[in-house]
């Protein structure tokens, strides 16, 4: 098999499988080929990602050593998405009465839920996540787009129970947008004792959700890796949770005057792109 | 730029754009080669698809054409995870009270997801799908995952209304397993009038949920492209719906034995996989 032809493959093999430490031998022998052969072949990848900024290939010596595929993007990558990102949200049809802002076709188009899975997942690539967990219904998308990229598994806390996941965790928390209390609840095996969790969801106004789910990593003797949402409002009184991160920060909703003003939250800064 | 190292760019660029067109002068621009060069490329990454049987390179000739890559498994691939699936589904620590079997894991499981999203994928990739269309909740991630293999949009129909959802259209459809009258709607901005739709789910009992979607569809005058879900139960009384397509078909739970039989479904036999 030639060169060209390994690369193809080694590609598309370590695309698919993120995170997933693969040993040198296996692709020596997959391609019948020399492990110096190989290593010159994910040498080639490696630079090929790094200037792109567009992924990271790390190699891992030693006897249990192999080869990792990391999704990665660099600061330009985010910084071009975020803008193109809010100046969409930006669009005055999507204001709903309430203040609320329709999001669905931003959580149901696969290319935003690639830029924003890869994006999430370089903020905490190097966080040893063990679970990312929402809370239905939209922030479902989210999970598993940051999931995918992170090679991690997703949970779904639900508001109600249902008879198709046995066994539940459940907690009360303070729905801040009712200010009354609601109830969550994880199947007992979705989660092992002492994960590490990275918290996602769609929106944030005052947290309360957020907080909800926080209560449910403690119940499960967890350890919160972060929380992330693509949206917060910045307009919406002080927030029941500290230290999130936000994509989008939507300063302001004019119903009247059909206005809606977003900007990049700050995820941007909080977020050390500099690994190539 | 060498030859290895467009192969290695050119691979994840068209893996991250399933079903999109990309002419071949983008390609020659972006590394400074040859039209002539990028076909030779672009061969060597068809004949190393077809070769895996894991993806079709489609090239399209004349001044409009380029090349497309269509994420497509070969039979083979399919036998072997269906049957590597069927066995995990039968742990009778699956089986929970009412008859229920317990798969959030497998829908929350992201190399799964890759899998049963190719898989379905696969289907109907040659189908002209404008949208995958599911219902809340577990349905959700098989949605996405079929979605990304698609490159279309996804939508999920909801069983209560939100106010983040604006203006939505609502159907009446008779749960089977209540033998009731239930209320199912979607945002009416969520589909295009006349939209070809794959409705997709992830356990069917009697499919009263899929006659639901089956009515909003026709309340969006769209065209119903097909109908599959990971799981049916076969042992359930006769199904509501007809033409549907199944990746597992469960013919026995035995809750007192702790019995769980399950096999592949008519989606090995229904799908075309010759196409290499």
């Amino acid at each position: 098999m030639k060169r060209s032809e390994r690369l193809a493959d080694m590609t598309k093999y370590l695309m698919e499988r993120p995170h997933t430490l693969i040993a040198l031998p296996f692709f020596a022998k997959r391609y019948g080929a020399a492990k110096s052969s190989i290593s010159e072949d994910l040498a080639i990848l490696k630079h090929t990602l790094a200037n792109n900024q567009d992924g990271i290939l790390e190699t891992v010596a030693g006897a249990a050593g192999g080869v990792r595929y990391i999704p990665f993007l660099g600061k330009n990558h985010a910084e071009d998405y975020l803008s193109d990102l809010t100046s969409r949200i930006e669009d005055p049809s999507r204001i709903l009465a309430g203040g609320f802002v329709y999001l669905s076709d931003i959580l149901g188009n696969t290319q935003d839920l690639r830029r924003i899975g890869e994006l999430v997942a370089t903020r905490y690539a190097y966080d040893d996540i063990d679970a990312v967990m929402t809370v239905e219904t939209k922030g479902i998308a989210l999970a598993q787009a940051v999931a995918r990229y992170l090679d991690v598994p997703f949970v779904t806390a639900r508001k109600r129970s249902k008879v198709t996941e046995g066994a539940t965790v459940s907690v009360n928390y303070i729905s801040s947008s009712l200010a009354r209390v609601s109830k969550m609840e994880l199947p007992t095996r979705a989660l092992k004792k002492g994960a590490k969790v990275l918290i996602v969801d769609d929106f944030m106004k005052g947290g309360g959700t957020l907080t909800g789910m926080e209560e449910l990593v403690k119940e499960f003797e967890g350890d919160i890796a972060g929380i992330c949402v693509l949206c917060e409002a910045d307009f919406d009184k002080e927030k029941l949770v500290k230290n999130y991160l936000s994509l989008v920060k939507i300063s302001k909703i004019d119903t009247a005057k059909k206005l809606i003003l977003a900007e990049p939250g700050n995820f941007l800064n909080e977020t050390d792109f500099d690994r190539f």
